[in-house]
């Protein structure tokens, strides 16, 4: 926290720069589809997006076993590990899977955060679709998994699908996915922003930890709307599988919040924060 | 635990220092002025605490909406995150935000610790005050957000405002928000001296952690008395949205409340543990 | 997460290693047996899985005790920690042993894990048989304690023994198993991996930190279905203990599940992200 | 995990040693009375000390006042942070209190720590001495800020002393507390190890994370039993203020308690861990 001024003062030259960006991804890399590792990571996304909703999905509909009052009739209100233990769900498993993955596929897990990372020219146009796809397809097969263990509980809980809740109206369930995704891209940045890994030593360390903590802070906040997407790999999934009216009239939101967050976020930290604006323009920094 | 001696017998002699101390900041740099990363700094933290003020007033709203027993025939208890989820929250988004912000702007989110930190004189005057601007922005705008999402319930559930709590009288909630902007920036400074970053291995690595944690605590502890201000943006841009008349009466709490504990924070640093009272005196250490 | 396309690259060619293979382990090494460090890494893990069960079945006992509607007139709903406190004391203890014995044994503390390990040649047979044994005979010890504290606590409350829960059929709980322990032997595997440690720097740093949280993640899931098992030590110390019919009847399911989780996770890890079956196969990567 | 291999061989010669033991402290050394480094280790124990007491006690009681039922009609069960959020409290603020402190004094706010540390010679007698004196005084002056804020809460709630709970008796509380603090002080242990240290890049990272968590794991486990000592400044200090019977008839566990524990877990890690005793028997080794 105190070192604002220094790192203020460092920030002054682009000239003598003490970290390596990466050149831009290609939009295209044919090379890319060539190698065993291009498919590894697509693998990884796939089984990595599978655990991800199996985990999650499970919880929500143990929470909702445990807490219906027809059904309990001794802790009817208590059972279950609460919607905090949901959104600890969420978060720590997006920790131990960026976290297992990270070395792999880059950990995306979810297709706003890939989104983000190829507006920023991370990854290329065609890793980026298949991921998407992969992703997709393990959610799919996660919350299959789920209703295959337990058809009856599944149909009758909600299938863990995000829908808008009662008392919400689209626009504020597409505001608070446009924020939340925001929130956790915005936190993906941060935590692989080459110029800051070489500059503050706490920052790179444990990264996946804060990108965790970031999606499980977004659902404290914004189960009670949504149920919570940020990830439209996680809707679609639990959409596909439970396959009701409720589930699909609201998924058009459940794609656009989290990819329009995942564009402000991409904006903010290359034009803002990285002031590639501003150096382009050459007026502001004529001191430099 | 076991590097007492060790650390003592190497905290006795100033002379070969392994660290390095940033010079004090000016009172008014003209020169940062001039700079985009000043601007940007300003930018970080307006969102920063923009973000913190959105997702921790929408957990407080959505948990009261979830308890209110005239609402909920169901579970009138438990439904909600709980306070430990509240606290969670509070907690952390400021791990996040740091972390996030940690290099582009020092991360402080906070009056009192942007105020605590200008006392040691790690930031330049002009820099606190426009800070302090950008987080009382930040922290209205993070509000008003919650509010145009869900006006309603907003009113009818206190805002987020922070109020003493009934059964407390001032002196109490201003004693609790000393006391608990201490502990936050006492792990402000703790984790961002040079002096022990040099030293200690364990201590730079991944800062934001026990700050976040720090703030997670105070709630858990004083969230009964006063709902934990220790950062007076947060009750500022809450009492302007909320605006009513209890909100506004105990306001004076929210601001000298922190400043006094950052004030006590920043003296215990400088002067007890940095030992700086005693270099200027030179009486005590004879034997250096 | 932005660096998939660096590694994407760097894992193309396996010619230039910047990373360190240990040869595998012998099946059988006659010379460790003359050591004292084997004879330590033993006790070390059957003092680990001792205090593993005493304080997490301690915790489900106190939990089970506080929410026992019979005793407790005053709070019958929501005395005791919660399912997501009970999932924190299994997660939260694997942190902390594993962290203290990481350097002493490897920090296995459950038979699934050490057979995993086993199968990717990381242990010997010999060593792995002993760990095995060491394990269980901890386990029985940690819930001996607990039933010494309290005895008819014990025995009302089911004793932490791990059982199908009403509403599930063997299937589902052997399938709750296999991909619990799959996520969490994954997880050692990737904190563990010496290609990536080398290559990811925020890989190896505190990596009993994810182990823990992957064994929060799926009690948090799979607490409703079997009380979560993933590790026959647990499983098979608790049904010592408690030795009753119902904890033995489904004792098989906590022993073949998590080995088969197991089993998946080291061909996972091996085959498919080492990529050794196509390094084998040598057809995929003309290129190379 | 997958380490044991190699770090057993490496355990075998202690010849060629990668680190350093320093020199066992001096039972008495007049030296370290001359410096100031010794008195500002004193005050930041008697501070930390202080602020965990606060923070844990004022969540004790806001916990029961907001659960007792004649108080509150509305919500009865499930208001406060729950038991879960005190042993949050406790460990978190462990967790920060360690962080800040451990350059200073080591970070021990523990009586028991200190103790353990003393036998294993990581401290002076005096220095021990003077450490558990300063943390007694904190632990009263914390107990007694939270006094003030709220007498009458306070006298009512049990002010957050430490007492064996009905229908245990003291056998059990106390072996409760010997073996709760053999896992915090053996945590201690581990984390600052030096050889480990060495070693093992994941160990030394963010040290006093692990042993918040310690400290978390035996509040959720032995806060049915005993409140959960561990920690005799933390019962001394809630008994001094309290000063009710109940709370001094038992104060002895409280201390014994944490001695035999903090005691067993310096001889495991000396003479098992560290294989001090095999090392002077010198008969087991021949092939060194």
């Amino acid at each position: 926290m105190a070192k604002d001024v220094e790192s203020a003062e460092q920030g002054r030259g682009f000239s003598a720069k003490d970290y390596h960006d990466p050149p831009p991804a290609p939009l295209i890399d044919a090379e890319e589809l060539t190698k065993w590792s291009f498919y590894r990571a697509l693998i990884a996304e796939f089984i990595a997006t599978l655990l991800f909703l199996y985990v999650t999905v499970l919880t929500v509909i143990g929470y909702r076993v445990q807490t219906d009052p027809e059904k309990n009739t001794v802790d009817p209100n208590c059972g279950g590990v609460g919607i905090l233990g949901i959104a600890w769900a969420f978060g720590g498993m997006i920790f131990v899977l960026v976290y297992c993955t990270a070395g792999i596929s880059g950990g995306h897990i979810n297709p706003a955060v890939t989104f983000g990372l190829f507006l920023a020219r991370k990854v290329s146009f065609i890793r980026a679709i298949m991921y998407m796809v992969a992703q997709c397809l393990g959610g799919i097969c996660g919350c299959g998994l789920v209703k295959a263990f337990q058809k009856t509980y599944y149909n009758e809980y909600g299938g863990g699908a995000n829908m808008l809740q009662h008392g919400y109206n689209k626009g504020t369930g597409l505001g608070a996915e446009i924020i939340g995704t925001f929130v956790l891209v915005y936190t993906v940045f941060s935590a692989t922003d080459p110029k800051r890994n070489a500059r503050d030593s706490h920052v790179p360390v444990l990264a996946p930890l804060p990108i965790g903590f970031a999606v499980f802070m977004v659902h404290l906040a914004t189960i009670p709307i949504t149920g919570t997407g940020i990830n439209p790999a996680r809707s679609f999934g639990a959409a596909v599988i439970y396959n009701k009216d409720e589930a699909w009239d609201d998924q058009w939101i459940f794609w656009v919040g989290p990819f329009i967050g995942a564009f402000i976020a991409a904006f903010y930290h290359q034009y803002i924060l990285r002031a590639a604006a501003i150096k382009a323009l050459g007026s502001f920094r004529s001191n430099a």
